[in-house]
């Protein structure tokens, strides 16, 4: 199966930014001596996909083929690898490659490359070629932005979603030092949202979860939360007045960000992991001066750090809650997705592009 | 001139938001066994003032007599006091107590008391009577709020500014690390910003001093500045793009911040001294998630932080630069710091309280 050539294979894809996701074939790069094939069993559907397909952060490259939650098994290695060999499980998160030589890579923050990552997809925003993603049979990535899976074989599919939903929220939890003792609030309680509450109860933090839908109380309970509180109510929130150490904001919709900082302790973060289209309304100053609190913002996280999170994740038996889908029901996830309406991440399985359409 | 009833001195406030500050009498507590008797040689003129006489803040308690930025001389202390002696050269900023039993004020930091300090004038935000600051002969504060100064008596007026203007700068300049190796912006070129170049000069940092007026760039170096960059010119700023560690912003009236957070490495962060009446426009969340910067505030320091700055500035020859002026142009004075007419604080001095009116 090791492929010295470029090889077509068949994947999902959009043309244009009003065009649903359709079969396309595309073409996987010869395998170099540091590369990896890696047959994709299963791919997550973040939100990110939906931005790109329909090219909300103008910025789309066509045609595009999303995916960057990708988990799989290695079928060819190049002649220099030395991590991998054929049938390890692996995964591929949001970046197959980056510069090497600035400081953000020397320390193992591939993500903060001053010179751009490439990204799984629509990758070279800074020159290059197009990349295509996961929503695909097959891909060929660099050794050193494959990812090593320990999970037992029957978890995979719910490992995808540790790519970009596990390390979104894992990277900004451990840089601001959550752990015993700390009191941490997640807002949101969508795919990233889910991720931080079972992240941050594995690193044995005391946990507010906040969401807006009573509905949810339960769910959030099951998922690690030591406490849930419904965002829209005043008195629920004024009884957490300046008493959360940290705070990690997944919404990526604009909203009141005073809410929420107005809850945290004296040099307490609030940091945020989504981006809205629109601006949240402006924080009011005298609540960051007041307490020496922090807004901050986080992306994604290194290569290492996400080999640490998948560890950390075997380790303590956190995969994703998930909902799989074949690839062909694609565009209905995605509507379903904005409208929230997922327990909490779609996870295509791959074998699906066999099916007869 | 030990007092132990309640004494009648001279000072200027005013009775309400639209009268100027005039001549009135007002009541000095009697001296208890922890406090110290101070009469006072001059006193700085703070933007913070006047927003009080003129209920900027709608939290006004009149008569109203501001001043915290107070710089004299111990003339009597209460029976238990052992850290000052008559004679002393003493500095009294913009807190006269706390509540001294939460975890701030355990760790020194009196300015994020838990239960509210109280204000050198217009102290008690939650309860008690109203205290009444340095615009006037000689105040009576409680030994643990009062700070020696080591500076020679020459050079006492420029002390004065250093009791808020100094503190306000120097705080977050020790809490974000800046010293050597560390590049460092400061923005804004009024009070508080030229004692920030002095205080980050003297610490070390390579200091950037960000105005918007070219008049100002000759003096901006002479306080310190390595480079001066004139705000208002993309290409200065842009050749700054991702430089600096810590920007320390004094600007209080609202502006873009996204001007100065694209100026941040990864993991800088910018921290708000100055509060806008109206809100600033809403920071961009991309510019914090692509480089993990953060916007914080920060509010005046702790005692103990307020004697280690002024025991600083006393071995580095750090005074401010003053403009003297006779209590009776105190109206004046307000006019011009809304012009940022003065280079770079008003200092009073507080003898002319006995000048024939």
């Amino acid at each position: 199966m090791h492929t010295n050539h470029a090889t077509t294979v068949k994947a999902f894809g959009t043309h244009a930014s009003n065009q649903p996701l359709a079969p396309m074939a595309i073409t996987r790069g010869a395998l170099h001596a540091d590369d990896v094939q890696i047959d994709i069993s299963y791919c997550g559907v973040c939100h990110s996909d939906l931005h790109t397909a329909r090219n909300e952060w103008n910025n789309t490259l066509y045609p595009s083929v999303p995916g960057h939650e990708i988990v799989g098994r290695v079928v060819a290695i190049g002649v220099q690898v030395t991590q991998f060999k054929t049938g390890d499980l692996v995964g591929v998160g949001c970046m197959v490659d980056s510069c090497g030589h600035c400081p953000p890579c020397h320390e193992g923050e591939e993500q903060y490359c001053d010179n751009g990552f490439t990204g799984t997809y629509n990758g070279p925003l800074f020159g290059g070629e197009n990349t295509h993603g996961g929503y695909a049979q097959s891909i060929v990535v660099k050794e050193a932005f494959v990812l090593r899976i320990s999970h037992a074989e029957k978890d995979l599919a719910g490992v995808a979603p540790l790519l970009c939903a596990g390390i979104t929220t894992y990277s900004p939890l451990r840089h601001w030092g959550v752990g015993p003792g700390k009191k941490v609030g997640i807002v949101g309680l969508g795919g990233l949202c889910h991720m931080g509450v079972k992240l941050a109860h594995a690193m044995g933090a005391q946990v507010v979860l906040f969401t807006t839908s009573p509905t949810k109380v339960a769910d959030g309970l099951r998922l690690g939360a030591d406490e849930v509180c419904i965002s829209t109510d005043p008195e629920q929130l004024a009884r957490l007045a300046g008493q959360l150490d940290f705070i990690l904001n997944t919404v990526a919709a604009p909203h009141q960000l005073d809410t929420y900082l107005q809850l945290l302790k004296r040099d307490g973060t609030m940091t945020l992991v989504g981006a809205p289209a629109e601006p949240h309304p402006s924080p009011n100053v005298f609540g960051l001066i007041l307490k020496r609190r922090s807004l901050a913002g986080s992306l994604i996280g290194g290569i290492r750090e996400t080999q640490e999170m998948l560890d950390f994740c075997a380790a303590h038996g956190i995969v994703s809650d998930i909902e799989m889908i074949p690839i062909q029901a694609i565009n209905t996830a995605f509507d379903r997705m904005l409208k929230s309406d997922v327990r909490y991440r779609f996870v295509i399985d791959m074998a699906s592009l066999n099916n007869p359409t």
